[in-house]
């Protein structure tokens, strides 16, 4: 089942998927260059936009949850491609730590562990968790819904490796963002692969790097296809450290908005499209507790309250980037959804929709506390279906968002690169 | 739905299962390693026998068919894995050419031949057919069961390079066993990636090579699992040429397989097995037209015309084997059957019953002429499923031929290495 799209059938997404399907051969092989010259990322998911005249990543996540909302039927593509990674990064490996989010006891999070550690057992290792709560000082089992336990066990670290009792791993996969900053457990482990790299995690990354390494995909991209990049691209400013509390700094963000909102009526009047333009302003770092803001007018910004109110007492500066908004028109049954595409190295293994009853299409629908109903692609996107009439087949829906879902891996893996602490500089 | 299996739930085979599916870290492990020496074959199935006592491939296929046996819903696994294929072979590639079967206008094949280019079409190469029947001397369609055609166009050849009229492939992918011989437009093309290579192709190709590296693989396998290799590996007797018109020809194959039959005997005895034990007479090369036969008792042989009456007028003597007879005890409905399990690159990616109502449990189901239905895998290979009872769950069962199917796999890569007329040789 596909989700309702509003916007069905007409309009230039339906001439961007004739165009993507017309060209899979090429947009296949642009993919495998792109990685004879760079990483993928261990993992990824990223949540796309489909606003009918526009598709768009808004957000690509180097931890990703939501293992459980895939089909079971697709999981052999999950561990047909966790068993490439391993092949790629450590063949010999017996043992995979595994360090979950710390202090989650979120049933929903638990499945997706369970789930994640499925998929590497079954392509051929040892998985035992290791957590980062330092509170749990023997192994200890947490329910799951299905009855079943999983076993998170202290940390073991010796100067030059992290295991655990009696588990001494080659690699070890993080699935905790780093928000709260790196803990020492895992500084200078140099012997063992450390999966997604520290630098990947919120502690280090920033949105605002993300996004300027995904222009330069989409451009590259756009100009394989002949179109133009602003239908898989949404604008980005990096506005830099923003002082809430000062007059300055908000007027400074004031007319940054009103310049990007400026682009995009332009951009909506070249393509004749009657939306009302809107920007969504965000911290850069996601580890940052400034709140999402959808800005439709410069005036909503006069009152910061929003935004800030979650800021530690006293904090009223952080990094802000205002992000073009990409409204959502899908839609299961009234609630709005926009889908998360799954990878695992360079492989797409699946995706859900992430749905929300309680928000509108030109909101987060992360959002903690509202309803979630999650709902897997029930279809391949790796069949798409020639003939099909745009906009019309899920699996050429499905084909069309895993290629947007790779170009934002691909921009993740230039950012990576980009932002290596340890990379060695040529010059 | 699995084949009902007649010794079902007791006996050494659910020992087995019971110790793979433990084993399945240190097992998937073994194949990495494996790999990281040696080169998987591009695409290979296999027949694998189940005699609830005793699980063995009987037949290697490197130039597949059967695609169109697969379940659509597995079919994203082999373009993943085709994906895989490319990215080694040839990243930069664009373009396939794919040389089917000469002279076949069956339609299982035909069907067989779309699903191998479709697979090969998403994974991101323009696929197109060249026919090695000189006969099609311009771009010819033939027709499919579906309604839709296949084009079949004449190969062109230059002094270095095949292709078709505007189409220049990096990789040509031969799907012709070559039993009739190389075709002189195939030799000598060294710019080209040419899979698989020639000497794979029955003109080449011996199945005692194939046997001898098997045996040698099993033996690895078992000692890794604590087990005997007799319980996945089926003895087999390299007789050499045997001249069918001379008693001492004959002789000396009684005098083979008497021997051979007591060495089945005894392992029958030391297993406590009750059936009856046979060896399959057969020709070293599958391009010989001796035919096979099965070998209860050596009299048995005092009467060769069955084997010998499709080879050419006056020619008595053909290179033969003799190969321990692995009986299938399962059955779909009434009917006997045998797994055939299909890889691409080093993936498993799906199976399929050969099913043969006319034949007996100690015969060659692939025969021209009997009745055959295809019946998919309804399940993966890749979803063991912890704590089923051995025998009882068809996830468990299909890990098991998985396993089995791969280490033939490995043994064509040890057997190609070792026939490559090009290797260079390290003394």
């Amino acid at each position: 089942m596909v989700p309702h799209l509003i916007t069905a059938l007409t309009g230039p997404i339906n001439e961007l998927e004739q165009r993507i399907l017309e060209s899979l051969p090429a947009i296949e092989r642009w993919f495998r260059l792109e990685w004879m010259e760079h990483t993928p990322p261990f993992y990824t998911a990223v949540d796309v936009r489909n606003a009918g005249f526009k598709l768009a990543p808004v957000d690509t996540n180097l931890f990703p949850t939501g293992f459980n909302n895939l089909t079971v039927e697709m999981l052999p593509l999950s561990v047909q491609a966790a068993m490439a990674a391993i092949e790629k990064i450590c063949p010999e490996a017996k043992n995979l730590l595994l360090i979950p989010q710390r202090r989650t006891r979120n049933t929903f999070y638990l499945s997706s562990l369970q789930r994640l550690m499925q998929i590497f057992h079954q392509a051929g290792l040892n998985v035992r968790l290791g957590t980062l709560d330092e509170d749990i000082e023997k192994p200890t089992d947490v329910a799951l819904p299905d009855g079943s336990a999983l076993t998170l066990e202290p940390l073991l670290r010796t100067k030059t490796r992290l295991g655990l009792k009696d588990f001494d791993p080659c690699t070890i996969l993080l699935n905790d963002d780093l928000a709260a900053g790196v803990p020492p457990v895992l500084d200078n482990l140099h012997e063992q692969y450390l999966l997604p790299p520290l630098h990947a995690g919120w502690a280090v990354r920033r949105k605002s790097n993300h996004f300027r390494a995904y222009e330069e995909v989409a451009k590259k991209f756009a100009k394989l296809l002949g179109m133009d990049p602003w239908l898989i691209n949404p604008m980005v400013v990096r506005c830099g450290e923003v002082d809430f509390g000062a007059d300055g700094g908000r007027d400074a963000l004031m007319a940054q908005t009103e310049a990007l909102l400026g682009k995009i009526r332009r951009k909506y009047k070249e393509y004749g499209i009657q939306e009302k333009p809107f920007v969504i302003v965000k911290a850069d770092a996601a580890s940052s507790p400034l709140g999402l803001k959808t800005v439709r007018d410069v005036k909503d910004l006069a009152d910061l309250s929003r935004c800030t109110r979650n800021l530690p007492d006293g904090q009223l500066t952080t990094d802000v980037i205002l992000q073009e908004g990409v409204p959502t028109f899908e839609r299961v049954n009234d609630a709005v959804a926009e889908p998360v595409v799954t990878m695992i190295d360079r492989y797409v293994v699946g995706g859900y929709y992430r749905v929300n009853a309680g928000r509108g299409i030109d909101e987060n629908l992360d959002a903690p506390g509202a309803s979630y109903v999650p709902l897997a692609f029930a279809e391949s996107n790796q069949l798409p279906r020639h003939g099909a009439k745009p906009g019309a087949s899920a699996p050429n829906r499905f084909y069309m968002y895993g290629v947007i879902a790779r170009l934002a891996m691909v921009a993740a893996s230039y950012e990576l690169e980009a932002t290596d602490p340890n990379a060695e500089v040529y010059e």
